[in-house]
């Protein structure tokens, strides 16, 4: 999927909504968890209750490489249900030497077709080029992210007096185009987005952290929209998790609706 | 694995040589490429070749998680053949926020029962916790890398005049003690190395870049060794690839033998 084609599903749908398959066996409804191929089920009601109102899934690797091999293959299947109209992240926060980074980048882009992998950046240049080689998919490095621990390096000041995060932005931005590199930006983070805004007007930016962390989506929709949209906003646990019964899948769809209903207006401001 | 243990290895063996399972289908000899299991025989031949010289193994995930489901399995069953006296370290570089880095933990630590995993810090505290709540396993954190990147932020001075690399070593060696905690120092940054044993006294150091990065195996060894060792260079492809021929494994036994005598006088002076 290359950015035209996101930015036209964004205005069809009225939606910059990506749900997170964070699937956690144990937090599934009770009926669903001991089912064979429980985690796989649970995904594809998910997706069958939410894809007229997202524009994307944001696959959480950390959840499915828990359950050893078998994990990657619920991956791999789950992946293979997502419409193909809808924009696929590996949420891996890869990043290592070189060489080791284009394995990385084999994994995400060849061996599992995802459209946009997460990257960490702190190894620097040569670790973040390799996912950048691939035409028509999207890096996703690490700006500032929503967790408490954004504070420990991510905030430190350097002796230009910047945030250390904005110094990857920046840096990091020159390596790639806003065709091929996207940011994480933690919703938590409002009060940077403004300036992080002006440090990359036109890359896409994913933002976690609205609802279960805590992050407003009317402060972050109106400092992060920019004319071709350039945002996605990712909510996980708020809309999956629902509920914990029966009705999981309707209650989804109910989250999923309230969140693409409180998009619509900023998308025709 | 717990530290005392790996110190006694280290003495007995009179080696703090790590062999990196850094494993290419398409660097293999091309005798091997062909067959059944080709990564998990080449894996177990060099295992095999080297385990008498070696005091570990590391991992390289990528090389691995690039096969699919399959390249998991080949894992599983390459961890089950490291003998138990040897530390088995999982390159992973992760790191994400609290729920998802504990599992990723509980990957490496449970799911496959590596005694250690390497870990990104960028994400602050919450994102490295999970590990080192792990008892008698080591939490690996990346210090000062060996690749040409880390000019690009590790080695960026902060408001306070100090490397970006140093306040994570600083801070994060705050959260561990010697005893579960390490950091990965490359050898190419021998220069860095003295400056780093005065942060951190004790702390073993996994040192990676010897030989095909174009480490020093002296200058690291004079300036990493402390009272309890301290230290774990780590080669790879220099090993691994030592020849291309059928007599891969004779070649890596000679090249694991050439670094484990340079180490000797090292731990004996």
């Amino acid at each position: 999927m290359n950015r035209g084609e996101l930015i036209h599903q964004i205005k069809t749908k009225q939606s910059y909504l990506c749900v997170g398959l964070d699937t956690d066996i144990n937090k599934i409804p009770k009926h669903l968890q001991s089912t064979t191929n429980a985690v796989l089920q649970f995904n594809k009601a998910i997706i069958d209750a939410t894809k007229d109102c997202c524009i994307g899934y944001k696959i959480n690797v950390a959840f499915y490489e828990v359950l050893g091999a078998k994990g990657w293959d619920y991956l791999a299947e789950t992946l293979a249900y997502i419409p193909s109209t809808h924009l696929k992240i590996a949420d891996a926060k890869r990043g290592d030497i070189g060489n080791t980074s284009a394995q990385y980048a084999k994994t995400f882009f060849e061996t599992y077709a995802f459209d946009a992998v997460t990257v960490a950046p702190y190894m620097g240049e040569d670790s973040i080029r390799p996912f950048l080689e691939y035409e028509n998919k999207f890096t996703i490095v690490l700006g500032l992210t929503s967790n408490i621990g954004a504070n420990d390096f991510e905030l430190l000041k350097t002796s230009d007096n910047k945030f250390f995060y904005e110094k990857i932005i920046e840096q990091t931005a020159s390596w790639g185009t806003p065709e091929n590199l996207m940011f994480v930006v933690g919703a938590t983070q409002s009060n940077q987005l403004v300036y992080i805004r002006k440090l990359i007007p036109d890359n896409f930016l994913l933002i976690p952290g609205v609802g279960e962390q805590g992050g407003s989506l009317k402060e972050v929709s109106e400092f992060g929209l920019n004319d071709n949209v350039g945002l996605i906003i990712n909510a996980s646990r708020a809309i999956i998790y629902a509920s914990s019964k029966e009705d999981f899948a309707e209650e989804a769809t109910m989250v999923a609706q309230q969140y693409q209903h409180a998009m619509q207006p900023f998308l025709n401001q």
